[in-house]
């Protein structure tokens, strides 16, 4: 039941936002009381932050499992996070939207909590970049933080545009923008 | 009066959300009536029309003074695209945040107005890069449609970060935002 609660408030947060979504409302979709609700959260806040932990936690969970492949090149880990982050936003559309939309929505402490998990899947993007650097795959003279906040920017923009049901796939898309981040576009 | 109601309802939308602040809040925080606030709009909604309509034909027309410069190569073009996206950030960040996340509480005929003003700024920056590419400047070989995403991605997403009062100014972030985008980051 947990579960479910969790789902079809993903549901109607994406859908309606989460100040116009009342427990009543998520309980009267499911079939339940609120009792039920609050037998498993303590508060509406209390699941948004849930929601907000499960999703950034996957993607680091993920995230990790790239930077730490050693077959990997500092390009070819670029590509993985790109594509991850696209192929999330495909698989997890409205839990991306959620946790982009209602972020303010969470108390002080939660939204510390949360940044950090954001700031720490950042500076592993950098780290990649700066590896990179390191090893000689990448220029010497780019600016690595700048660049990860640019990469980031445009993989996570996906969710205002990227349609699962268009003409090109997230792996399409993320050799498109992996070439273009790695070559440029100078002719 | 009309400005001062748009002006402060920039703020409230941006701080509280256009959910969280009622009309009577507004009005109240200007020390006028509910009728003058009617005066001027009909209701909530077509203030926060007035708002993405304001925000959206600014870039608009900043654009079309870039992309109309007969004596700027495609890459200065696209420069200036950047730098006034990020500019925009700055100078108009409460805009900015009430634009792209209340969207979704505009009436489906506004809604789709600012859909069309959208994805005409995206049109007219894909078509700098297609010029780009006839003239030889840019690669022939790359996508021009998913390369304009890119780029529009990595420029707004800078709302979600960009501090004026950081190290870094907008036409620093610009020139390194284009260095890369025209040249990549290959060693």
């Amino acid at each position: 039941m947990k579960e479910k609660i969790f789902e079809k408030s993903i549901v109607l947060f994406g859908k309606n936002g989460f100040t116009e979504t009342s427990i009543q409302h998520i309980v009267e979709e499911l079939g339940v009381t609120k009792g039920t609700f609050y037998y498993y959260f303590t508060s509406k806040e209390e699941l948004l932050m849930e929601i907000h932990l499960r999703f950034i936690n996957e993607l680091l969970q993920s995230q990790k499992a790239i930077v730490e492949d050693e077959l990997k090149s500092a390009k070819e880990k670029l590509h993985g996070i790109v594509y991850m982050l696209l192929k999330n936003i495909e698989g997890q559309g409205q839990s991306a939207k959620v946790f982009f939309r209602e972020m303010q929505n969470l108390n002080e402490e939660h939204l510390q909590d949360i940044f950090k998990k954001r700031d720490q899947f950042r500076k592993q993007t950098q780290h990649v970049i700066e590896k990179g650097m390191e090893m000689g795959e990448f220029r010497q003279d780019i600016n690595a933080e700048i660049i990860t906040l640019a990469i980031l920017g445009a993989a996570n923009w996906g969710y205002h545009w990227y349609d699962p049901k268009g003409p090109l796939t997230e792996l399409q898309i993320s050799d498109i923008y992996l070439d273009f981040i790695i070559n440029g576009i100078q002719a």
